[in-house]
């Protein structure tokens, strides 16, 4: 009896996932397009991020990761908070109100929810849509429309930290392969920066960092001339957060 | 009656807020002993951060504002986000659950809570205890024992977010009065950092981030020689921050 209290889903605090991936070309974020179940009279293509209510016995990152396991098929993947979203009107579009009362007990419930993102190597994982997720896309990021509820905002306050990071952490280690080109890593760096870095800046900069060891290895299989192989030099990245601290 | 339903307190959402202040030698916070009200026989100390439920009608960033108000007279402060702390456990000390049981209406509800935190020059504002609150005072920070609920927790993820941002953002304009001097500058520093920081390296880089412009003015009424005043360049802040973006 006390287990099954203890279980029960909190109707007033959710998670939403903000999952960004990298194909090589375009950065991508994870969206779930949900399921009206029985209601197929209902035309629902709205796409959301991954996210449901918590339950009462779990910590908010436990119920992020059951969360987005439970909808996308993807596992242990290191989320970080990005901030709690409670705007009172954050479930009051129809399409979404339509889909509440079709799934939720308590559809009426202010609901407030906590952001979570993470960064992934899309080729690393496999994605198998269950729960109330129809399907389950890599959407290029820079296309992305109107998404239900406030996930526009949630998309927008996690890109905000991502750009944020990519100068100060290793970003890159999530979305690249251990080995990769510069032109390869300029292409990431263009994406989630959403500007035309001035490439030849990119390279010369880049390299006087420290960020970056070369390796011996070429690109293989390329029909042009194959580019040298880079990997991260993680210390540096530390070295560079541990400058804004200089005075000790 | 619909009013009333708006105006409803969520039972399993509340804010918390960490306001830190700077009395020229000390970094204090804000903390509240909390009354028991009717309950008069049970000895009850414990500090705790400013907080309480959210109200259904309310953002989260104007029920921070409302509660902190409402709880020690403070007022139009600018409250920043630190994040949400929803550790099932979080309201399960024996004291709290006292507290609980005597003032909420569902003390037994799960609570998840978002905390902000604020910076302001203790100078500047007038407190007033009011609602729960039986005393309101300021903290020294370095002697801050345990509180009740998390709120160590929430405390110590204000205190990081607070020394990141101290070479980054103009942090020292909320604290400190518009003219200063370095020995204040520094004691500021020294105490934020928690860290004996060398006095002349401190001195010397200081003045050579650009962050400061010498003012004509000197101290007045010290028993010693009266040291030179400055002021903040909020400008070579934000210059700063863009550094870390130079590839454009």
């Amino acid at each position: 009896m006390k287990e099954k209290f203890l279980n029960q889903t909190n109707p007033n605090v959710s998670v939403d996932c903000v999952i960004f991936g990298f194909d090589g070309v375009e950065l991508k974020v994870l969206l779930v397009q949900r399921d009206l179940q029985d209601n197929l009279e209902i035309q629902d293509d709205t796409l959301v991020l991954p996210g449901d209510l918590i339950r009462d016995n779990e910590d908010l990152d436990e119920a992020a990761s059951r969360v987005l396991t439970g909808l996308t098929g993807i596992r242990s993947v290191f989320l970080e908070q990005i901030g709690a979203f409670g705007n009172p009107n954050r479930l009051s579009k129809g399409k979404d109100r339509t889909w509440l009362e079709a799934v939720r007990l308590k559809p009426d419930a202010r609901v407030i929810t906590v952001g979570y993102f993470a960064l992934i190597n899309i080729k690393n994982y496999k994605i198998k849509p269950a729960g109330f997720a129809k399907h389950v896309v890599w959407h290029d990021y820079k296309v992305v429309e109107e998404l239900g509820f406030d996930h526009n905002e949630i998309l927008d306050a996690a890109i905000r930290i991502l750009r944020n990071k990519l100068y100060r952490e290793p970003v890159g280690f999530k979305l690249l392969p251990r080995k990769f080109s510069l032109h390869h890593l300029y292409c990431l760096y263009n994406e989630i920066m959403d500007a035309e870095i001035d490439r030849r800046n990119f390279r010369r900069r880049m390299l006087k960092t420290g960020f970056l060891k070369e390796t011996d290895e070429f690109q293989e299989g390329v029909p042009h001339k194959p580019a040298r192989l880079y990997t991260f030099v993680k210390k540096e990245f530390e070295n560079v957060s541990r400058k804004n601290f200089k005075f000790y």
